[in-house]
């Protein structure tokens, strides 16, 4: 078993070869002046199980090209069996034709991923709500969840008076219910309602407990418009402290200050960020210590 | 019949939608805040054959993703054959493992097109020199020339007084010669040794002609390396005006500067660019009238 | 007299030594791996007037900078005066602080073009509607216009049976007139109500002629939102033909989609773009030859 | 006293908010659809003194931009005294004119932020070796360094039997020399050659000690060809580990395939990367408390 990474994840592949005691196989990548990318996998493959560690984020079709070149190229090399450990896994929102004529991407990028070669498929918290993993792909997946490590690092790092523990929306109640497993803590679910790319309303029917402080937990924050009406939600309802806690932090750009209404955000690794207090690279390694 | 383009080429596909009188369907694209891209057919498709337009330039990762999702799309919707018109064709330069352990990225790129759903591939001088399109595609694949209508465009609107034609390095002797067919001209391959991504030497064992203008020709045009140590080596053979013809004008940054030591550049507008003056929709319908 | 042009404006420059038969200076610009950019003068300019051409499109922070390292060097190097020739001028709708902090990205970009050293500065369909461009810059300003040519590029190349003139908004009246006042034909002028970044209403108070064909006229198509309700809107009230004429085609994603409503589009040069009828360098040179 | 952070550095501003109890204002910043971008200031600064924080890393233009839309505007809201934290400082190579004609883009930049309003700057690691930060800016610049910070990392975190460190150039030696006060070992500096923008060799005159680990040290890894040349010439002499530890980890594609010689990196956070070990934000704090 080797193991390495693209150009998103060298950083998680090389975490993960000194936590697995597995060799380290550099990759080189470039991008030329053209846009076109460039791929060399840099040591023997040959009859060899091999991990590959990619994000599809930031740039997702560069990054989902260049898993598909290193995969192609892995099984021309002879390589053996291919996981893919893709900690976070873009484009999980279009998993239906909601209009005439749409493509399915979240359909077709799986089966590309089916034929580059990959045999399993690992990754972490993945956005979906309407359809299982297992009715998407053919191969096997694995979905992990950072809820646990994330719940760990809170109760090792703060402390609280009165705490609640929140989901702005009903996609994201699977997440805060692994969550609040290790809190003494109840959980409420508010209610979204969507007005266009960016603009949401925050309600809900329940009565708030009086409450301190509240965690926010959901999957992804990309523009972050969701947990700032969140913030102004609980906000307004006298909540003084509060924490979002994300798996996935995308960071799109005008984030950044709709989490100024948060003290303090928590995040894993999955995505370079400055709010990673998670390893992905630990989750993924209990995951394989399990299985042997 | 239909056609439709991605967003890359909608223009060719709107200007073929009528030379060829056929129905033009709509395609709406969008990126999102993270970067994921959005394909929708906006027209009827099944059981007709459709002819697909699009660029892999610029951003080829995005644009073949693109392209991909429509004919996966296109396959799902019931479309019969999809003919796919791709003027740029990307990643042609890594035709082959130059170093142990690379992405043959265009085999690979190929295999992708093959895979989602394209019956039949037409493009404009494709860049190969070491192997045939029909050793790399499965599927039929027409490679069409721009050579002729740029040297009529050529003949069309400029005078020489003593004029030769030169071509910079040994892989663009297939583009001078077929240009070449139609001028009453000498023509002259340089010879050019590569020193790294960008700086090359052009030398010739050749006796240059006593000339007073050259017209340069090659395929691409991306940093403008070549063409500019090509321009400096006539400028010192005492050859007074420069013109750059070349079927894509890829212009990544620093050509611009490059192409300065030209008097004019006369391209096509397989890329969107300042100096297109021949449409690549017209050698398009020449192609398919004649197949009719 | 010479003149250069930035790396969005090097075909105008070009064009521009040629028509007013003045020397070209190439201007070397390049951009590193990590972002940072690189400008250099490539003649002598001691003691010259210059005319500096530069649109601020596509990527406008970098234009801005690299036109403010052009202008400063400029001047480092003893050129006398400085004439900047910005085709398309960007951060023309930040003019005024709509909301309590907001930057008035104009005012700063207008100052910053002051302090780099520009003399005089022309520009085309400047997007000015609530101020003057005098009331925003202290240094000589000339708003030409492109309706003259694009009304007469129309009137040469199309016939219409049953033609109105139309402008989306208010702030589209300026051009509409100046545009309808080379035809023989009433214009009217439609309600837009904005309703986010990209959405908007359009409707009519007024009753609308009888027509066969459209021609919609704005200084800009970005998204193309705009554009596109305003097609909708004309093609319910019967009309069959539709003709969308701007003079900058910034064509932001998502546009080509939008614009499809129309049966053509034409443009200018001043960006780089594939409907580019009439040339902004014409327009420059006229205005050069009335002022001598 | 407030702080407030551009889009590259809203994390360290908030750290500091807390480490130094001042009042955080967030910024409002977006990027719209044709590359502009939006700037508010959401908080009274009128009459405060105000502390900014932006790294000019990743879109260095951009990212200046930004700086200077923020300052302009907190001196017309009638903001006091601005310090401008700029933990990474682009543009520092282009301190010169090595070619004629070249914009000397450092001192270009020194101005314009003079020209914006900053009063006082603070950075982090300049990287300067011709010239001192005096001479290239009119107003106070106070030049921290990492380096001590960064050594106390590696003396707590790990155990070396016989080490050396290691300047990977001339220029180095400044951070190198820093960096060894906090270690009972030797340094040696090693001598570059540039052979264009990515290719160097890297020598020494110098008899090498017998080590087995060496930390090798410099400000900036941008694409990582020096770290990844100076990693092969001590692997060539007998050097089983290697350890890269720089101030600013630009990481430019292609960079993590060079660093893939180095067993780890360690970094700081005036940059987002997945190496960050030292928070700028406690360098910056050591500084203002030693001042007050």
């Amino acid at each position: 078993m080797k193991i390495l990474g693209g150009s998103n994840s060298y950083y998680i592949a090389k975490q993960l070869s000194d936590l697995l005691n597995i060799k380290y196989i550099p990759v080189e990548t470039r991008k030329f002046p053209d846009g076109e990318i460039y791929v060399r996998i840099d040591g023997e493959v040959s009859k060899e199980d091999i991990i590959v560690v990619q994000s599809l984020a930031k740039h997702p079709n560069d990054s989902l090209v260049e898993l598909i070149f290193i995969c192609r190229t892995l099984k021309e090399l002879n390589a053996s069996r291919i996981y893919a450990f893709i900690p976070y896994f873009a484009y999980a929102r279009q998993d239906t034709r909601f209009k005439q004529g749409e493509a399915v991407s979240l359909d077709i990028v799986a089966n590309l991923l089916e034929w580059s070669g990959i045999d399993e498929i690992i990754t972490i918290d993945f956005h979906l709500h309407r359809r299982k993993p297992e009715e998407i792909f053919k191969i096997p997946i694995h979905n992990l969840s950072a809820m646990r490590k994330l719940s760990e690092y809170i109760l090792k790092n703060y402390r609280f008076s009165n705490l609640i523990l929140v989901g702005p929306d009903e996609e994201s109640e699977q997440w805060v219910k692994t969550f609040a497993k290790y809190f003494d803590t109840p959980y409420i679910i508010l209610e979204k309602t969507r007005l266009g790319d960016e603009n949401v309303i925050i309600k809900s029917e329940e009565e708030l407990h009086e409450a301190n402080e509240a965690i926010v937990i959901d999957d992804i924050v990309s523009t972050g418009g969701t947990l700032r009406e969140t913030a102004i939600f609980l906000r307004n309802k006298g909540i003084k402290k509060l924490y979002a806690v994300v798996t996935h932090a995308l960071l799109a750009p005008a984030s950044e200050y709709n989490l100024s209404y948060y003290n303090e955000i928590i995040s894993t690794d999955s995505i370079v960020n400055p709010y990673a207090k998670v390893k992905v690279a630990e989750i993924f390694t209990d995951f394989i210590r399990r299985r042997l």
